[in-house]
């Protein structure tokens, strides 16, 4: 049935050629629905994802970033595994200029949690 | 890994009796983080899934019901799927006076789209 | 390229068997990107259409009812001919028991403007 | 330290005879800094509380209501004994006319959870 | 029927002389009515517009910029080149010291999506 | 200058005739840009004026309803006087089975003020 | 200094005549600056004062009704005898068919405190 | 009737003596009420309008502010005309070490506008 | 009966010595229920005071802070009175390495005003 | 009872090794359900309290974190203390590069109470 989660889900990304290569340019997509599992309990875990990027040669494609997303699903991950491998994944697929991704974990036991890691090329 | 789903979560609720069965008493449980898998396509739906109830001689156990929501994470069934399977299983184990289950699923293509369902024992 | 209008779109609405005749049941889809244009002026119109209704022999298929929507971007229509039209296009498609179609015209010149139009099966 | 606990709290509330019994009279607490202790696990719970009733002889006393309701710091009780607990103590202090308690307990592993019983002198 | 779309909507912008060029001076339209399609699958797209400037000897004229925005209502055309034709257009008509597009799309199977461009006369 | 304001703007009343009759059928505009002038100061008020009504025969054209409201911008009128004239003159102009008029005054010395008149034909 | 204070504020209150005594009609005024003093302790209590009644004979006037709400400023009085002297003092002053006192009382201690007092002329 | 209006609102303006020249001080005044009508179409305008300043030696005296903006009410006049006439006629006022003039001008076909304009004594 | 009110209210201040004199420290105040009267027409006005401080050597005691501003409730004064009173006041009494205050008054006729004003001990 | 509560919490917390020393990264906790004793009166406090760091060699694990928190549940302590001690402890306990602990402390009196706390490691 799940055809949507996948152990390596990197595979899953696809990229364009930056229309505008030329042009200070700031790119936010806000996933809210990111769910993984804790590789603990086996319990599953809830975040939105931010991702924030100035873009280098190459954009990420808005569908496959949702299913690169949703490979986490069946994934057991901690949370700094989480944001760690989303910046790796993406700086490797689109060598942007700058990128940062914030993680907003759900609240477990009263206690929120946000996570954010930042990539510069320079 | 994935410990949590199963095709048969009504298995996991658990009861226990209704402390004053002779008091008008509503209960009413919010859970924010359902998801199940669209039987066509494998693609997560995401809803917050309302259940209120006048107990009868049971009630349902606050982590049980965590349990048999998150039974649902891998399976593959249809909204009007969700809330009928969600009433039925409730109402065969804890035999309330009356039960609403309500789910608000998350935007798709623009569409929001809510479900309600009731029983009443007479 | 402007594959979705259509001026007859109840063409496009789809519906299936109501999997629980039996139960007590409300069923509200709301639609926040729809737009048509006024008839008098050529200029777009812009609404939140909501659709509440206790499903008879069928019930109305989600993606369906947004490509329905979806054929008045190119319409020219009045607000009392967008809700009237919609009310009797889906009571015909699936013969419900109760049907209310609420319109939340965004405002002009100041002016919100709400249209609420009502079908009881009996 | 801890002198606000208390294993029998309701010995703190006071009441004042009702200026007014012939008028039609409502009056509301909301008590948003409610803890106790679950009797399972020893973990914290914390919750608002509202009181609504229409008194009867006497009302209750504002501040000793406050001292009633940090008396649960230290008590393990469940949801269900807390919310009938306080009815009963209530309604043994001031014999109302009518009374509701609702107890809104704070979010735990995605769940919310409100609890709302009643009172009627009939 | 459909007046308001243009392949070249930049034609409909029309200027005035800036009143005040001495002076710091900054103008902010939000538009949120903004609508287009996708070139790939000719659905509607939704979003917000804001254009922030420092006018240079032009300004940009109200009525003439929501023209321009409703010209896009039967276009194809992606994200990027939603942002990049706007500050193109913008920039060639009114010669600001400063400009800013910000364009904040609705949310498609769960992701938001806003991007930002910028230019400067340097 | 003033050409909007008119010391009878119930002659700028249009109606048209209601397309569906026969049909339960709700109205409701919302102006939140209604202002005149206190007849004992000369001071403007301010106010949201809500119109819901079930037409009749005929229903208020959008347009001349805002014209009508701008008409009351250099009148010296009290909040009482505002409500009961509006509501006098569209039942006048278009015979509603039933209508509502609200006023939500501005806050003026700490004290907000809302008034509601209704009429119904019977 | 202190003008506005006054043991009597009820002399304070003045009427006009109900300009349409044949119409339904309801008249709320919500004052958000309602100040008076702790008879005990002598600390400062606010409150936000909600008046909703059907006018009789008489309306308040709303200058008035103002000025009356300050008389409350140095004042030792309860909640429960500010929500019911307002009721009485209103009562007298201008025979309405219907009328309803709110007091909402700031959080004191973490407890708010919501009073409610109604009058109908039968 | 209309005793509020006038074409040279600037005559309205008075000021006090900064009582701590000494000391580094913002005010900010926030006018909700702002009216003025469109040159060309007669039609009415609204807008909130921030002042914010640094004083010189004199202050804006508020009653007078309120008159001020209230002078505007029967005036035919620009956005850009409001914003940079205020500006103009409080740096005349009180010569400010610095002021900053905003307004934000209510949507008009689905359109907001916001316009700041600033001022440096040096 | 007022015995909150004083018109040396500085008299009331407490402070005590700051416990970690050596590290970053930032203290912020938000007291809502802020009230003097104007000198001018002994009408109540009403404010949300905030100070926010960086201790030096001793640091302002809470209740007598409470106190402290409980004692303009009888005061005739001036907006900019209240602000750079209490400033000099804090500043006396406790000596920070920097100090602002702000004062978020009541709207008065559509007015909000807000006023800052800080010191630095260089 | 209450196993929560501990004199010494910090030997509570858990660390585990920074899975990316060589990365930029900032983490935030809030926990929303802290609470402790006033020393003095032996009243509750209750504070949302804000952990935000750059982690150095070691991380501080979640659920250790939590139980910390919990240990103030019977402890007699100021509200400079406890952002002092969360300060101390976690410095202590983890070697961040950066970190600053917020507690917004819940209403006394009128009186909202944030303290801000900050560490660097150079």
């Amino acid at each position: 049935m799940l055809a949507v989660s996948d152990d390596r889900p990197e595979a899953l990304l696809e990229t364009f050629e930056n229309p505008r290569p030329d042009r200070p340019y700031k790119i936010e997509f806000t996933f809210s629905e990111f769910t993984s599992l804790c590789p603990l309990t086996g319990q599953p875990d809830f975040a939105t994802i931010i991702v924030r990027y100035v873009p280098g040669p190459r954009c990420v494609e808005l569908r496959s970033l949702k299913m690169y997303f949703q490979g986490y699903r069946s994934m057991g991950i901690f949370f700094e595994g989480v944001i760690n491998k989303i910046l790796d994944d993406l700086v490797a697929a689109c060598e942007p200029k700058e990128m940062t991704i914030v993680g907003r974990f759900n609240v477990r036991g009263g206690v929120g949690h946000e996570l954010t890691a930042s990539y510069s090329a320079k």
